[in-house]
């Protein structure tokens, strides 16, 4: 029950495309990502997901339009949803998602990470 | 998939606790509040709650210690712990919490909201 500090959190890590678990409530985990450049497209089949950007910006790519997330605002993909994130300058997101959602989601992908530190 | 700009969200509603549905993902919803003074002493027996502070500071008091919780700040209560938020001066607050969750939890209060407005 103690409280996190959202940007001391970040400022532990510099990779980017590594989220970072900052906490754990109903079968959600919150994490801490820094983005920087374009993933890969993909979905998930069985996990919404929240990102709520603290720093910059970040373009949610979706296959039909794109929608560009400022910092103070946040965005929930729909499981099903084939969309790309980009972040054409660093940005720095908290996540809500089900604990065990894969970072690349159905993607062939060499960002695959099945371990993920907590912070 | 539209974003969702917290601080406008807030600006549109003044009623204290009388969280606002703005969000919701893999059972879960995004709750936006703003609080002023002291809630009432309560606990849930079945859901965890994240409160993330975007302006002002939110003490949250345990019955062992008190927590304060400042802007860009987050602390989860764990099902089954007693607290009671107080606000000393108005504070706004994102929750993150099971869909269905009473504001009140196992106390008895005319605080107690069964239905919550989407914004």
């Amino acid at each position: 029950m103690d409280k996190i500090n959202i940007r001391e959190k970040l400022a532990l890590f510099d990779e980017y495309w590594t989220p970072k678990i900052a906490g754990e409530l109903n079968g959600q985990h919150v994490k801490l990502v820094k983005l920087s450049g374009e993933f890969v497209w993909h979905k998930h089949d069985n996990e919404d997901e929240l990102f709520l950007v603290v720093q910059g910006a970040l373009s949610m790519q979706f296959r039909e339009r794109t929608v560009q997330i400022e910092e103070g605002e946040f965005i929930i993909v729909p499981r099903g949803i084939e969309a790309c994130p980009r972040a054409d300058n660093e940005v720095h997101v908290l996540v809500f998602e089900p604990i065990g959602t894969l970072n690349t989601g159905d993607a062939i992908s060499d960002k695959m990470l099945r371990e993920l530190d907590e912070i």
